[in-house]
C-alpha cells in the first residue's frame, strides 16, 4: 500500500475515519504516531495528505484523519485491455497487476475456449473486481479506477459493440503466439491509444480471429515461447508502452 | 504443460514410464491413447515426440513412452536476473515465468530489505525450485534449464563475485524507480547479453545502489509507477528484449 485510498462518500468536511486493513496498515505497518503526514487519495478525484489526529493502536485499529487534496489530471494511459475471460484466479492477479501497470479499461469478453463456469465466479461481482483495481492502484500511487466492461456472448460484442469503440483506438492489436508479424513489425508509427486483445489459454479460435481481422485488428507476437495469459498481459503491456517511447525517440518527427 | 518433460536418468533405451502429474496430465486432460505422439523433451539434452506404447487411464495413471529425440541448440537467451531474494510465494511465481520468458541465469542475492527469514524458505531446496523452473519450461516448450546461484551475504557477492562475471554481459542494468534515465535512454546499443539486478520490495538502499555503480551498473527505470517485484521483472524483461529488437530494426548498421 504505497497510497491509502478512499471512498468519495468517505469523506466528510475533508475528514475521515477508518477501521479496516487502512487503519491495520497505518499502524501495524506504518507504525504512525499522532501528527503524521501519509500519501492519501480519494478514488477519481484528488490525491494529498492525510494528517492523523487520533489513532487507536489496540483492536479495533481507528484512525481519524484530516486530508489536504489538490486535483491531478487524468493520466493519458495508453493501452486498453480486451480480455477472453480468464480464469478467476488469473482474472484476479491480471486485475490488480494490469491496475498498476496503468489501464484504462477492461473488457471480459465470452471466446470459445473460456470455460462457462467462469462466468459465475465472484470476482465479477462488482465490490469484488473494484476491491483487486483497488490494490493495484495502492501500489502504483494512483487514484484513477479503471472501468470494466463484462460481454458474456462474443458475437454480439464483437458486430455490434467493435464497431462503435474502435474509431477511439490507434492501434487494434490481436496477441497470438502464432502470428506472422512481432511487435516491433505491426507497431510502426508512435501508439496514441492501443486495444490490446488477449485469448484464453489455449488461444483464440480461427473464426474469432477473423471476426477481429474484420473489425481492423492485426495479429501480432511477442516471441514463439508460449506464455500464460497472466504473464503475456503484463509483457505484452509493457511493450507497447516501450514501443511508444522508442518510436518517439528513434522515428523522424 | 505444453511439452512433457523427462529427467535424462528416466529415460533408458529411449523408453520411459511415468506415473506422476505428467501421466495424469496424458490421460486426464490430453486424453491421449496408445499410438498417440506427444511433444516430449529430455531436460538440458533432446527435444522431439514421444509415442504412446501403452497406457493405464484407471489410478494409478500409468504411460509407457517410446521417444524420438533431436538435438537442439541451446537459445541464446539475452537476459540473467539478479534479484534480491524476495517473498519466497513471489519467488515461486518469478522463478517459474521468468523461466518461461527465458532467463539464462538467477542471482538471488542479500540485500537490507531482504527480511532474513526469506533464506529459510523451502523454495531454496534444490527439488522445489527446480520443480518452478521446470514448469517455465513446460509452458514455453523449452528443455533448457536455467542456473539458479544464492549469494546470502551482499557485501562479498558484490565485491568478490560481480568482478568475475561482469564481463560476461554487455549491458549491467540496476532496476531503479527513482532512476534519472529511462530504459530507452540506457540502452542505445543492442543489447548482447544483460544482467537485470531488481531490489527488494521497499527498493534498494542507497549503500546497495553506490555499490552496483561501482561494479559498472546503471540505474534506470520504467516509469514512475512502483510494481510489486514480480510484476516488475516480467514487464522488465519484456521491455529489455523488445528493445533489443527495436535496435536491430532502427539503429543504422
Amino acid at each position: 500500500m504505497n497510497i491509502i485510498l478512499f471512498e468519495p462518500e468517505e469523506v466528510s468536511n475533508n475528514r475521515v475515519i477508518v477501521f479496516d486493513r487502512r487503519a491495520k496498515h497505518i499502524v501495524k505497518v506504518l507504525g504512525s504516531d499522532v501528527g503524521d503526514r501519509l500519501k492519501i487519495g480519494v478514488i477519481n478525484d484528488r490525491i494529498g495528505t492525510g494528517r492523523i489526529l487520533s489513532i487507536n493502536r489496540k483492536q479495533p485499529h481507528r484512525v481519524e484523519l484530516l486530508l489536504e487534496l489538490t486535483k491531478v489530471s487524468e493520466p493519458k494511459l495508453t493501452i486498453d485491455l480486451l480480455l477472453a475471460m480468464p480464469r478467476p484466479i488469473m482474472l484476479k492477479r491480471i486485475l490488480s497487476q494490469a491496475t498498476a501497470l496503468g489501464v484504462g479499461r477492461f473488457y471480459l469478453i465470452q471466446a470459445k475456449r473460456v470455460e462457462k463456469s467462469y462466468w459465475k465466479s465472484s470476482i465479477l461481482k462488482e465490490e469484488q473486481c473494484r476491491f483487486q483495481l483497488i490494490q493495484g492502484l495502492e501500489q502504483a500511487i494512483d487514484i484513477h479506477l479503471p472501468e470494466v466492461e463484462v460481454h458474456k456472448r462474443f458475437k454480439p460484442f464483437v458486430e455490434d459493440v467493435l464497431p462503435k469503440i474502435k474509431s477511439h483506438y490507434s492501434h487494434l492489436l490481436l496477441a497470438h503466439p502464432e502470428a506472422k508479424y512481432s511487435l516491433v513489425e505491426t507497431i510502426t508509427e508512435k501508439p496514441v491509444k492501443v486495444l490490446l486483445a488477449v485469448g484464453p489459454e489455449g488461444g483464440w479460435i480461427e473464426y474469432e480471429i477473423n471476426k477481429f481481422k474484420e473489425q481492423g485488428f492485426t495479429p501480432c507476437t511477442m516471441s514463439e515461447r508460449i506464455l500464460k495469459v497472466d504473464t503475456a498481459v503484463i509483457a505484452l503491456h509493457s511493450q507497447i508502452n516501450l514501443a511508444k517511447e522508442f518510436l518517439a525517440q528513434y522515428s523522424s518527427p
